[in-house]
């Protein structure tokens, strides 16, 4: 990678450097032979690029946002300039500082960490929740099933698949904070982060144990949503960003709490709106699959609540049972409706975005850096008009 | 935890510093409640606690010695001492300096880190090898799923827990190594641990995908012995106790791999001949259990080797076959014995250990602390005379 890129390209650098890392984790490890052992590190190498691929990228994007608004680029690049176009380019500047590492290229390595942690989360989080499909592909577990012919081996490769990019992901971000800052706080922000998303997911499957018509249930659901999905989709970036841009450790929790924590769950509940509405869903999978695997969504929570006493009965009837067809994701999806939930989920997101956007407001940001975040911000949320 | 502790002691402050450590990760989160909720993660909390009792220490034990070996006293404290027995401590020396961290609790993190990263592992393991009893109790998995009172809910838990222990460990020695040493060498180092379990854990999935009778298969087997089990159960130690005596990164994966590497791999062919001849088999496990469950043992692969025409037929029939018997485990012993496998076992052992022995010998430490290392690696080698 060059040492001197525009600021514009640092985005366009997102795909191969994440390649790059993968190999580099994944590269050949000395000394071992045999052709099954070849065979099954070759493809677990082949499953870890193909689990990766097809991301949006909008993690890392969020991240690169906050870095920018917060670290303006005389500032990025220490008291190196970038190569001046009209041609006068001061030597003592253009040339390289070896000694100084290019905080861009270190932010670059914990914008693509993010991402390699989610493909761990995801290959974990299809293992519990039995998803053959994800992206439009056979998931890790799946795909690995195929390959040995054997569901336990499948899984159990799948399950040290999740675990050699999570240790990837926090050891490249650890070493890039380092590099930076010389402090381990990025690498304990990081680990905060791990540890967040495993009790969210803890959370989930404890949500799945609480009677359909708890009271709060809705309440629990968006406590599912703020660790399990907000902590690395939203608030980590933010907050990985901030602290790469020089900012306190403190001070970078605060403001991804603020700006978010909000947009991750309205984010979430978008997410559920679509799966719901089935418009520009690019999951990969089929319109209606929370519904049909049962998710504890706030929607359904929601609709439980409001329903009339005939619909409730039957809508609990429903999602209790072992499994729904296409008439049952219908006949659900019209009582999400008629109860009133979409429209609950969407003035839940309006107001979520609303305070994530008032809390960048009143960060004293440029306007241009502050529309940067938010541009960066907003890919979370697609059009959910009705 | 006192400052001041004398060197005799540190190793009686590992289980209380183990549960202090977990504690500290498994501390309630703040801000989740609900019912379902608050039982889910006090029996993960209670678990994580039960999965890490009953351990023998022996890997935390060899990086302390380790450490000691290579950090004389003096040393270890910098320029401070311990109180002195007469009564002459010097006042400018015995006052604790707050801003030199005390290397002894550093270490004593990073020893008590190795063996919650073990824990994490045996629980992953459990899950692949579908192992329902551990140290005579019920595996975590097994435990959780009595629990939720589902099998998927319960495997899904202790997926949970065993990456909490892995974020939790990695943290815990990121930090005290630097503490100690102000790089993130140690964070290196640990992260590289965790790949090469993971790279063994895979090694042992193609294993099992290897026609019994592949020539080369007990070079395999020595191969996943090498990266899944002497990898944190004797390298890494020695590696960290070297580093944390402020030996450079390169000396330290150096003697790792010359003291430990050929002493882990004898531990594993212990442990299998233990299981075999079930003299004082510590694990919880029935005895034969390797048989029983058809582990690709060194054992089995040298008796396929070197047995005869009709008992290799045999051998091969029952271990194919999809379960064993009581009756078929004393048959496959009986053919370890008189096919010679085991004996070979107890040569490969010998010559393992005096090879890790001649490494530590010619070291140059005092005979002091190399007959102190030698204590602990001696711990991981039970008495298999016949």
């Amino acid at each position: 990678m060059s040492r001197y890129h525009t600021a514009s390209t640092l985005e366009s650098l997102i795909e191969p450097r994440m390649r790059h890392l993968l190999a580099d984790f994944l590269a050949e490890t000395p000394g071992i032979e045999g052709i099954e052992s070849t065979r099954v590190l070759d493809a677990m190498a082949e499953q870890a690029l193909t689990s990766n691929a097809g991301g949006k990228r909008f993690r890392a994007l969020l991240s690169l946002a906050t870095y920018r608004a917060f670290a303006p680029e005389h500032q990025r690049l220490g008291h190196r300039r970038e190569p001046q176009k009209a041609g006068h380019a001061e030597a003592s500047h253009a040339t390289p500082d070896r000694a100084t590492p290019d905080r861009d290229e270190c932010m670059l390595d914990i914008a693509c960490a993010i991402e390699l942690y989610q493909t761990s989360a995801l290959i974990h989080d299809d293992i519990i929740d039995e998803s053959a499909m994800r992206r439009g592909k056979p998931s890790a577990h799946a795909a690995l099933t195929t390959l040995m012919g054997d569901q336990r081996q499948g899984r159990a490769l799948a399950l040290m698949l999740g675990n050699m990019l999570a240790t990837a992901s926090a050891q490249i971000a650890t070493s890039a904070f380092h590099r930076m800052t010389g402090t381990i706080d990025g690498s304990i922000a990081f680990s905060g982060m791990q540890h967040a998303v495993e009790i969210g997911q803890t959370l989930d499957l404890a949500l799945e144990r609480m009677p359909l018509n708890t009271a709060g249930q809705a309440q629990a659901a968006l406590q599912v949503y703020r660790w399990k999905t907000a902590s690395y989709t939203t608030m980590a970036p933010i907050e990985f960003g901030a602290m790469g841009a020089g900012m306190s450790p403190r001070y970078a929790s605060r403001i991804a709490h603020e700006i978010g924590l909000p947009l991750g769950v309205a984010f979430q509940l978008a997410d559920d709106l679509l799966d719901v509405t089935g418009d520009s869903h690019n999951t990969g999978k089929p319109v209606g699959g929370d519904i049909k695997e049962g998710k504890r969504t706030v929607l359904l929570a929601d609709a439980i609540a409001a329903a009339d006493t005939r619909d409730r009965t039957r809508l609990m009837d429903i999602m209790a049972a072992d499994q729904r067809d296409a008439r049952d994701v219908a006949e659900v999806t019209r009582m999400y409706e008629s109860s009133g939930a979409i429209a609950a989920s969407r003035r839940r997101i309006t107001t979520l975005v609303d305070s994530s956007r008032s809390a960048l407001g009143v960060l004293g940001l440029s306007s241009t850096a502050a529309a940067a975040i938010d541009v960066a911000c907003s890919r979370f949320i697609p059009d959910i008009e009705d």
